[in-house]
């Protein structure tokens, strides 16, 4: 089975890159620039533009589409390149997979519900987002699943928590924790701290594309976010316990998603996920990797 | 007050237009055509075309945004060109009114509930609309509200009924009837005929616009519905009594909305809007206005 990846240069597209050939997929990397990873196939191009994407579908069975503006302050400044990238470029995957007769798990997100209504969120749960990052996201979904209602083009939305691991991104919380403790820095907490979040491990998150890939299952949403919530002052002073420094308290950012608790029991019955890695050893691996040289 | 009224060009655009203009606004139409309307200048370009929008938008303090694919079987058929323009164009929208200072009202619809959980959906219904035109006016929708939010842009947003009214697109419902029966051919009904729709009379639909322009809320979401649901045999019924020929039935078309019951009640109390016209006159109307040449 031939799977292309889309995203594959990105931090979360290459943890499942390596996770589906591990897992014994033919891989094919769909990204603006050709990454470096051995054993995967690499096309360049841009999700916008619907001739490219078509073009390197051929020969696939699967795309799991992960490319997106995914920087939630990038969609922000620039709403009109968000909603081109991840709403417009859901259509051209859509239809890429149509033509080829492929199957597409899809990148979403937990944000895409919005304020709770209730909790633990369920895939049920109204989506509400208010945010041109998870309002494009879940209009891409919408979109996507409308392909298997419309087109029957196989689909299965990942709504995942959110990621953390070896090749975070810079600007991430946890790279910008870490990067000023390693640095003797303070660590600025914008907000309160006490806002939790699901941080689940991209080797987690993996596993759940490469479980999607292998279902039969189609038209539908799943929650992929580890059990734990934790704070963000939790997550200060797991860096703080390794490289001691100092905390301060700041203003919390604008479009920062309010804390919900999601359930991942869906997930879990009807894919067979299990969140295997502990936000306690995440935390240290990625600590280790850094000091390795990232 | 200059007022930029985009997809002016459109059936429900020159309403609007006209409206605004009897109501006192200089107006400017936008569309990818100039038109042809009394007292009205124009500006051609394409809503995806981010300086196009930021350019014509100067020197309008308000900006009604009704531009769009808003067929929902070109829509479904061509779901990217959807996404560029119900997507993108709304954040280009939103990014012009901010640049220039304007106040947006934008024409949503009442599609974006999709499924009834209860009935008469208000604003606070859950939206999950599951249909490329749908997803794409919803997504506009909140991008716009987030602007709103995030930018200081203030948005009104009103969730239309189905329009009709004098103009109608010769692929409409109406007008394939009428046209039909006029011709003495017989009138096929897609479905039961038993689905439900509050058809809303353009020209209400247009003073929701104005009242919307001269409100000073924002930051919101209003239904704008006419009470009355309307059966398709309904509709039928009453263009066979002019015009008699055979009503027939055949297969549902795929992407229809279900039907559901719509609450205006806060549009009337927030907007003061008042639907003005019922369906009995307004289809009488409709068919008047073809007789005379449309």
């Amino acid at each position: 089975m031939r799977i292309l990846v889309t995203g594959a240069g990105g931090f979360l597209g290459r943890h499942v890159a390596r996770r589906l050939l591990t897992d014994g997929f033919e891989v094919t990397g769909f990204d603006l620039v050709t990454g470096s990873m051995p054993d995967i196939s690499w096309v360049e191009g841009d999700l916008r533009d619907h001739d490219a994407v078509a073009t390197a579908a051929h020969g696939h069975q699967l795309i799991c589409h992960l490319g997106a503006i995914g920087d939630v302050y990038m969609a922000a400044e620039h709403p009109a390149l968000a909603a081109q990238v991840n709403v417009v470029g859901c259509a051209n995957v859509a239809l890429a997979a149509e033509a080829v007769g492929a199957k597409v798990v899809y990148a979403s997100t937990w944000e895409v519900y919005g304020k709770a209504r209730y909790e633990p969120m369920d895939e049920n749960h109204p989506c509400a987002p208010d945010h041109p990052y998870s309002i494009t996201k879940l209009a891409g979904e919408r979109i996507l699943l409308a392909a298997d209602l419309l087109r029957r083009v196989p689909v299965i939305s990942l709504r995942l928590g959110t990621a953390y691991g070896p090749g975070l991104r810079p600007n991430s919380v946890f790279r910008v924790f870490i990067d000023k403790a390693r640095r003797g820095e303070p660590i600025t907490i914008q907000g309160s701290g006490l806002q939790g979040r699901q941080f689940t491990h991209a080797s987690d998150l993996a596993g759940a594309f490469s479980s999607a890939c292998k279902s039969d299952l189609h038209g539908d949403a799943f929650n992929v976010v580890a059990p734990e919530q934790i704070t963000i002052k939790q997550l200060a002073e797991a860096v703080v316990a390794r490289y001691p420094t100092e905390i301060s308290f700041g203003d919390p950012r604008p479009g920062d998603a309010p804390p919900a608790m999601v359930s991942a029991e869906k997930a879990g019955r009807l894919l067979g996920w299990e969140p295997l890695v502990s936000f306690e050893e995440g935390v240290a691996g990625l600590m280790d990797d850094l000091e390795g040289g990232g």
